[in-house]
């Protein structure tokens, strides 16, 4: 028989192959395949889920009593559970989905185990976004009757239907994917789960649980294969969440000897400060005020949205580059730290952040008595509008910004260091992975550090 | 606050109190509990099923941070479950269901667990009796398009139904059902599992499983509480079920130094010898040939059928006893043995099991050339028809005595024993725990010892 190379590798995919069964030995299909397990996977234990083990005699029998076993371990105990088998002649895909549950965003991406192999990525609004944009609408809107389960059945709808497209897209079945890795903050993992986000705004700010056990796929109604295991990365407090620590996991700051920061930017940001023996963290409101919403022609990143821009410092030339090379219809948070960044260099806006009108000239109008700066003409618009920054718009921003920098130096001063000792800056989530640095120093978002100090990790929850 | 006494029990219901959160200690409500559980039970390993975990916040706050909670461990592994909570101040009742599966005849037995109260009993048919009587006929319908599926809701179905009927009428609610014990042969229990029967009856008959593993009830439809957890006893090969091994756990065989014999009669017969340190066994078929279907006015123990009876020795008058005291519709598998030894040691069989025309008389009339003897007149009997034994239904019963014994004395011979040797005889099973000895070693269906060696065990399932 040729050797199935899936089969060997550790982890989740075990290649059995077994003694058929006599009048001299005749244990049951199930112990036979058991005792097998238990010494390749060197355990005590090993239970097979009921929808395997009654298909199981009969595969056996197909496949001359070998198969490959999708086995996962309990996290805290040595118990393995077998929840799939397939032919070790074919090789069936085994699949494992990884979610970046954002507040905004949601990103999904299939993973085929045996190989490593990524096989798509696809991302799209949270549908409770319709709901509310931020956390604490939506947890409020948990206290009308019926409010929770609408939040959660919305999100486990919409993961069911992308990652039924993603599997469609990809030629597999969604009984393929045995997996589900899931990181999201603490608000997004109970609204998940289905558990009552009451008590994390109220004092002491509770969450239901912080480390989530291993659950069955169906328990939660996804529909993957229902004996697939669903791990929910855990949370330490009511603002700290899952994506945060996975973040940590990526950027390898815990790790480390010399201590670094790592910023996770989106619509919350978080701060992680540490190296291999201590880590601090502390979290704040500072996406929403760049993103849609806020700036009146801010919107989400997408086809046609502004997201690096640079002005001439000579000419004063608006060169704009637009998702997808589109035309432009908005601005996202990366091409906001650009504009500030830009307009400040060209001294556009004075160091308060004000409209300077004898340089910004005929760009800048008057409406309703509140200064506009535009961006876009109406000509070269996507929208037939001009895009125009209000002083407001500007107003924001800079609070924004300063809010980030307070986090970041409130946090080295609580442990008598000083932003300048940090030898890396990762900067993490959907919209951190798009800043530029350089403009988010110019403008006093993130500390006037060497440009190679700032390591972008783009999605670190995935 | 008053101590629960139900609480105090080592087991499966544990009374846990707990700190409030507060800002110094913002542990999150699910790893409060289980940190404290951990403590208690010392274990390395708790985990919360999800329906609890949607609960628990409120409760917990409802409660004072109190809880009664049902918990179980992972059979083979240092892992507890936590499966059910309640208010330590109100004594809900935490129940489990026993089940003896025949496969004639099914037992369920509720019982309050935090006392150890009986609630209630009751039996009935198992519903697969109408595709067949003996297990060979169902095993063959599993063979059919859907037939497994068909025989696995027939008995989930009638145990739901049943199950729901014991809790109204003893004022609980199926969700206090936290755990279920089932017993039955290895046929029964696939059938219940859902799982295929098909090898059991073909060499070299390998069950799916031996040791089934701990399932969760709603895996197997059953409508107690979703979290409740199904125990179901392991099966040695497949013929030797796990109603079998209560029956040696309840007599105490395995406990022995002195080897002692284990017969449990039921629509099959399962004989275990052995002692402390070692046990054999085998089984065959064996009550069918007393009950309904062999012979003729045979039927299962019922209102209106013999189940004692008396020949006097001077006049030869038939003195019955029926379940109920209601008029006679035919006889079960006691009656029959008991009529047996009476009819020989009335000399109106003899020897080989022949009536004896001179010595039965007018009794004795001869149907299609068949003699038949009545034993109750159509006067006396509740069918207003006579009910008559064939010399047929006696060769029957002649050959299951036989059978039996061969049994009894093939297994005590294949240790080097002879039955004498034994000094205690366990006689199980529903049927069995109906036997009078005195007549069954009157007819030679079990050996000739001393009558005190015959210790009846009830059903020794529940």
């Amino acid at each position: 028989m040729e050797k199935d190379v899936a089969g060997d590798i550790d982890g989740w995919i075990r290649l059995v192959s077994l003694s058929p069964p006599s009048l001299q030995d005749n244990t049951a299909d199930a112990d036979r395949l058991k005792n097998q397990l238990k010494r390749q996977l060197n355990t005590e234990s090993v239970e097979i889920d009921l929808s395997v083990l009654r298909e199981l005699p009969f595969r056996l029998r197909d496949w001359g009593y070998s198969a490959r076993c999708v086995v996962v371990k309990e996290r805290d105990a040595d118990l393995w559970h077998l929840t799939g088998i397939s032919n070790p002649l074919e090789n069936q895909r085994i699949v494992g989905v990884a979610v970046d549950l954002g507040t905004s965003r949601v990103v999904i991406r299939l993973v085929e185990l045996s190989k490593g192999e990524i096989l798509i990525e696809t991302s799209f609004d949270n549908p409770q976004l319709s709901v509310g944009p931020d956390v604490l609408t939506r947890i409020h809107a948990c206290d009308q009757p019926g409010g929770l389960e609408k939040l959660n059945r919305m999100i486990i709808d919409e993961l069911n239907q992308r990652i039924q497209n993603a599997c469609n897209a990809c030629g597999i079945d969604t009984s393929d994917v045995f997996f589900m890795a899931l990181a999201g903050n603490t608000s997004m993992t109970h609204l998940f789960m289905g558990l009552s986000p009451k008590w994390l705004i109220r004092e002491p700010y509770i969450p239901v649980i912080n480390s989530p056990d291993v659950q069955k796929a169906d328990a939660y109604g996804l529909q993957i294969n229902p004996a697939g295991r669903v791990f929910i990365l855990p949370n330490i407090g009511s603002y700290f969440g899952g994506d945060l620590i996975a973040g940590i996991l990526h950027s390898g700051l815990s790790q480390q000897s010399n201590p670094a920061i790592l910023v996770d930017v989106g619509t919350n940001a978080e701060v992680v400060l540490g190296n291999e023996s201590w880590l601090v963290a502390c979290a704040g409101a500072a996406g929403p005020a760049l993103e849609g919403g806020v700036a009146q022609i801010g919107m989400m990143a997408g086809p046609g949205v502004i997201d690096r821009l640079r002005i001439d410092p000579g000419t004063r030339v608006f060169q704009i580059h637009t998702i997808d090379e589109m035309q432009p219809i908005g601005i996202c948070g990366s091409g906001m730290i650009d504009l500030a960044a830009n307009l400040f260099l060209t001294d556009m806006i004075d160091l308060r952040g004000r409209f300077v009108p004898e340089v910004c000239g005929k760009k800048l109008v008057m409406q309703s008595s509140i200064p506009y700066l535009e961006i876009v003409s109406a000509d070269e618009s996507g929208t037939g509008q001009p895009l125009m920054i209000s002083q407001a718009d500007m107003d924001s921003l800079i609070r924004s910004k300063a809010a980030m920098y307070t986090i970041l130096e409130t946090i080295t001063e609580s442990v008598g260091m000083a932003l300048a000792d940090l030898k890396t800056f990762h900067v993490a989530g959907t919209f951190g992975a798009f800043i530029d640095p350089v403009s988010a120093v110019t403008i006093g978002m993130l500390p006037d550090l060497p440009p190679e100090t700032f390591q972008t990790l783009g999605n670190s929850s995935l």
